[in-house]
């Protein structure tokens, strides 16, 4: 039998909240990387999905969906000082068990704000308060409230929101390396980044996505197929499409929307994300449309990398968005889901076993600095993933690697209060996902969302700066 | 062995230019139907698709492309009065292969005006140059000089163009039976029909098509997958936006473009017809979202639907056009294609033998009339259209069978001249056509496009009448 490295240990207790796609990836790194009693780990969950797999593990396996009425009776037991409570699931507030874990002195780790069920898509609330705009700043008031030094919680790391943040300082110590610049000393805390990000002049910055897997089993009509949570997916996708508004945007959207709260470094435009699609660029696949679903990463990123000037007026920021080529089953099922009118397909199902090839190609595009455009991130395929680690498949992996490495280090950092990936030690983080990324590659590329444009219809772009949102933003 | 009845005779000889899915599904249904020596019959294409089959049939097969240079050289002697060209190829010249017949005294018969090669994406023309208003004005122009009685000369009689322009007519038939009319007189001629669409109050006609039809083989990248000729789905796709536009429209798209010529029946979009997509509804289907691909019956229908005062301004025409949902494999295809700015993909596959599942949903929606909206059409299993004949799936046999009663209307009635489907006996052609649909329905339904509208995002929808171009377009 291999021998893991054990980074870290948990003495205490570890409750995991929803057993999906990426709840049962992760269990296998958890108990592979992290010094834990089996015994001391339960999970709860709303189905009996991985309930097969738990038993394999010998892990306790609760089905018993956790609600606004029930979770402090159910956690409240499972949770003391030194437990860990990692969620995992949809459909349940991050900040009603961010507070709890916090009452309790837990560590806490998700890799999505959710809300309660129907936040995502309530009509009574306005786009804006359906942003993820609305829920991050939220989770940021309660960390004022909750204070610095709580314990930690770290928000939204997966692989996007969360790897991808870390990607973002690499590429940026690459493209400064790169371009004759002195790299010996990595940035030092926050202000630090932003002035590298605005000193090398990077004015975009996309998740560029391309997830190629593909199933022995083609879809059917009236289902919905994906490689992580459909659910998820579909909330996420029926909220505004949300972006980080940079300093350098010249044009604001027709359809734009700024909040009249919080820290101002996103929009919203007025249509869900999955009917947005947007240009950008990833190695493998070259220039394609992704979808601009919203992601927490996209205000993050761009808030963290903000440069202001005395008066606090924002003088740099970078356009920050995902661009999501989901696989294309996926493709097909947002083509279905949008003909009518949003209402979800009747099934789903969520590829994992089913998987016969294929890579997610998941990374960062920085755009607009001297060199173009840069691409950093991860190509891993499914066969690789599946022969890492079992229950994984190459989505699950990225994002349960990345979960994994947020545990270990809020194990490590026990007191830092609510948290985002961008707050954390990106070299630790890394460290630990390095060896179940498969190829991490840097790539340069001239390409431009202007190229090929203008040929068969007239089309209104900005010529003087390719990297306007106007020219990414497919209309 | 089965007896099937043969429709007419052709004592003459046979050319078809191109045998790819349209050519080699219509040969056995012309074997079937139409007495004819098989040595009297030609094919010439330019690849090798189909050979096998034109072996089995024991057909002579010429790969020799035709050009503008060497068209007359090779067609010149293989056609004489009597004899008949069937063109079902891309890239070659209908109204070329029109005049040469019309000098030779030949019978023609094609499914979609084609230009020489370039003709639909020539960056030097303009849109308006570009669209199927534009080819179609020069085929009629051309009908003009060849004069009404020349051998007869069917223009884009495959199921849409063609059958659709008969269903067209037996819908309005339907609906005018179902609302009480007295259709013992069926109208006769274009004035009759005219009035009567006018009189039932058709607002929008859509071609109203759900292919969902499946493969065995997933799609790979860099692969353009559909059922039917991916060249001519392309060049079409990459046409303008186009179709009939109605009297009843309040606005015009902000977008639209008139043509300086000819009988302004239709507009065109600023933007190729893959990018578009509109809302319709089928029955097995319900609600979905189509894109806009341009196709002559968009022009054709409307125009013979137009009621004109005595001045000749137009008083009732209906919104006509395409709303096509291809098979998935092809939806994946469209989006890689538009990602990589319509250039096309290095590999096609056109699915015939790895077709598992599926049916093509295909028929007019009448809408805007006082019982809402009807679909009529054809619901045909690609498991039935291949037990009805050899060579076809359920795509190609709708239009294979079409193409068929276009030709036996054409033995019939050797010397209309140039004509469209419009002017032809829709009677004669669904009874030849009808054996081989499928199920073909008439279905009401209380959709609209204006259902499930404004929901989660406030939308620029036209309340008063549901109708509206405006409200079909997807923005
Ligand atoms: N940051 C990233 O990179 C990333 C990537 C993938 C998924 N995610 C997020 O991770 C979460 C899980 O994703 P997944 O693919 O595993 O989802 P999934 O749909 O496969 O699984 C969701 C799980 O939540 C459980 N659940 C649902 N309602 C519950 C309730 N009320 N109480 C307890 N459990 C409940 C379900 O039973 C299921 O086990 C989602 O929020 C998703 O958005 C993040
Ligand atoms: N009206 C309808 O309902 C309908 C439906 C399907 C196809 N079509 C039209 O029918 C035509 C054929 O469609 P398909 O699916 O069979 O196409 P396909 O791509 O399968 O085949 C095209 C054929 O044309 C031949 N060809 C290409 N260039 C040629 C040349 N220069 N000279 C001679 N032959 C040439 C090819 O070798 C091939 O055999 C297209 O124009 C298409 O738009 C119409």
């Amino acid at each position: 039998m291999t021998q893991y490295q054990k980074h870290c240990a948990l003495p205490g207790r570890l409750v995991m909240v929803g057993f999906g796609s990426i709840g049962q990836g992760v269990l296998p790194l958890i108990l592979r990387h992290i010094e834990i009693d089996r015994q001391n780990i339960t999970i709860i969950t709303a189905d009996e999905r991985g309930h097969g797999e738990a038993d394999y593990f010998g892990i306790k396996f609760v089905k018993e969906p956790l609600t606004r009425q029930n979770y402090r009776a159910m956690l409240e037991p499972l949770l003391s000082k030194g437990d860990f409570l990692l969620n995992l699931s949809v459909d349940v507030s991050s900040t009603a068990l961010v507070e709890l874990c916090a009452e309790r002195g837990a560590l806490y780790l998700d890799t999505c704000i959710e809300p309660w069920p129907g936040g995502y898509t309530d009509p009574n609330l306005s786009p804006s308060m359906r942003s993820n705009y609305a829920l991050r700043e939220q989770a940021l008031d309660l960390r004022g409230k909750l204070g610095t030094n709580a314990p930690t919680a770290v928000l939204t790391h997966g692989a996007n929101p969360g790897l991808v943040s870390h990607f973002v300082k690499q590429a940026l110590l690459n493209i400064a390396e790169d371009t004759g610049r002195d790299v010996t000393e990595v940035p030092a805390g926050r202000e630090a980044w932003a002035k590298l990000a605005h000193d090398l002049g990077v004015k975009v910055i996309h998740i560029a996505e391309r997830d190629t897997q593909v199933s022995s089993i083609p879809k059917k009509r009236g289902e919905f197929v994906n490689t992580w949570s459909i659910d998820g997916f579909i909330s996420e996708g029926c909220q505004p499409a949300e972006l980080g508004w940079g300093t350098h945007e010249a044009t604001f959207p027709p359809d734009g929307i700024r909040h009249d709260f919080g820290c101002q470094a996103g929009i919203i435009l007025n249509r869900p994300g999955v009917t947005q699609r947007v240009r950008t660029w990833t190695p493998m696949e070259g220039p394609f449309h992704g979808f601009l679903i919203t992601h927490s990463e996209a205000l993050s990123i761009p808030d963290y990398l903000t440069v202001r000037d005395a008066d606090g007026k924002a003088i740099y920021r970078p356009t920050c968005h995902y661009a999501y080529h989901p696989c294309d089953d996926a493709v097909k099922s947002i083509h279905e889901f949008a003909g009518k009118n949003f209402v979800q397909q009747e099934t789903q199902r969520l590829l994992m076993k089913e998987i016969i090839d294929g890579v997610d190609e998941l990374g960062v595009l920085l755009a607009g600095h001297e060199k173009g455009a840069y691409w950093f991130g991860s190509q891993l395929t499914c066969s690789e993933a599946r022969q890492l680690v079992e229950f994984n498949s190459a989505t699950s992996l990225q994002v349960t690697v990345a979960a994994l490495s947020g545990m270990i280090w809020a194990i490590e950092n026990p007191d830092r209060g609510i948290v985002e990936a961008d707050d954390m030690d990106f070299q630790r983080c890394l460290d630990i996902c390095m060896p179940y990324l498969g190829p991490v590659v840097g790539a340069y590329t001239d390409w431009t969302p202007l190229d090929g444009r203008n040929k068969l219809f007239v089309e209104d772009v900005d010529t003087s700066d390719p990297w306007q949102f106007k020219n990414i933003r497919v209309v």
